[in-house]
């Protein structure tokens, strides 16, 4: 069934999520490779939290690149960027590409802040909430894929100079990854949770099992 | 009556509000003298949001520095990074400083946010004092010096290239205005209005008398 011309096609928010070393942004990119190549194809946009804007990108260098700017954000500053860092990501880029009926891939999103800030660094779950719900404007993700694994083995992958987040101890990651598997309890309709310890041909599989029902008005 | 030594004196943080051009910064230094005059010198610590901390200061560029960076933050982000400014000088040199019995004297704070963000920009309040708390813990100052006058006159005063939030139009800063004086009707005991438009040295004993009631238990 081809669409009428003009009809309207929704735009989607996918989300990817997890720690880093799960392999979230090599399937991201396949995804986007993979919607590009269905008829007709899906016009999809790759972004990331943060740094999805020139002032994005300066706020990842003040979050991230302490070893560069001498600069370390005391737990509740570093929250705010990131939060500020998404207000103008969902404003610049996601909200107009999604009124474009774009589909948008976001590598992070809510989730992350949640998981990070709210599990790892101790702050109240609760507020972490409401602050994501303030600072999107209430936006939410159609469908989010989180890439979970052991924390050991995730780390193993890992290579060249941690930042400034991934120098965090074990401890912290251990909380982040319990933050992300309550999320998805919470939100099982919504979250996906992949093992991450599958082949990548094994995951892009899921992960397409997961995502194409969400263009089924279009022929995939 | 001298202070027994090592008793203790709980430092008092001081701030100064109001719409540029109002006269709040001259007088913030005016009172910092004076309290260095006293005997025994009351210890003060003269700041500034944005722009306190180091990472402030790289914050109040993409703040204010659209001509330089490029950068408009979107509403949102903007509140947000005034937020993250304000969080991390709480952390890293007000609450520091009160707990030294250190005097703090700082140049804009919560209620500038309230005013600008709130009724400039029009988010909504109960948003915006929700997230102050949260942003600084909870601190609120001991006296707050509100300076007024009406929009225009302050705006004469005004020399020199004007930044992004100085460039906005009569309207936004009528709404501030009446942000002011909106919380200093709501917290009447801690936020004390001042003309604006008298002379300096009018100002000058008006805020002494104000202020000097807060360091009572010592020999002023």
């Amino acid at each position: 069934m081809k669409r009428a011309p003009g009809a309207l096609i929704k735009g989607r928010l996918i989300t990817v999520e997890g720690l880093d070393g799960c392999g979230k942004t090599t399937q991201l990119s396949l995804l986007a490779q993979r919607l590009a190549q269905v008829s007709p194809p899906v016009t999809t946009m790759l972004t990331l939290n943060p740094g999805g804007t020139p002032l994005g990108k300066n706020l990842r260098q003040l979050l991230l690149n302490e070893k560069q700017t001498g600069l370390t954000p005391a737990p509740m500053a570093e929250l705010l960027l990131y939060l500020a860092d998404r207000a103008q990501h969902v404003t610049q880029v996601i909200r107009p590409a999604l009124e474009q009926q774009q589909t948008v891939l976001c590598d992070r999103f809510t989730d992350s802040t949640v998981a990070y800030q709210g599990y790892g660094r101790g702050f109240e779950v609760a507020m972490i909430h409401q602050m994501n719900q303030w600072s999107t404007g209430g936006l939410v993700p159609d469908c989010t894929l989180l890439f979970d694994g052991p924390v050991a083995a995730l780390r193993a992958r890992l290579t060249g100079e941690p930042d400034r987040l991934e120098s965090e101890n074990l401890a912290f990651f251990e909380r982040t990854r319990q933050g992300f598997l309550d999320l998805a309890r919470q939100y099982p309709r919504r979250i996906h949770v992949i093992d991450a310890l599958q082949s990548p041909e094994a995951i892009a599989e899921q992960v397409w099992r997961l995502v194409s029902p969400l263009f089924a008005e279009r022929p995939l």
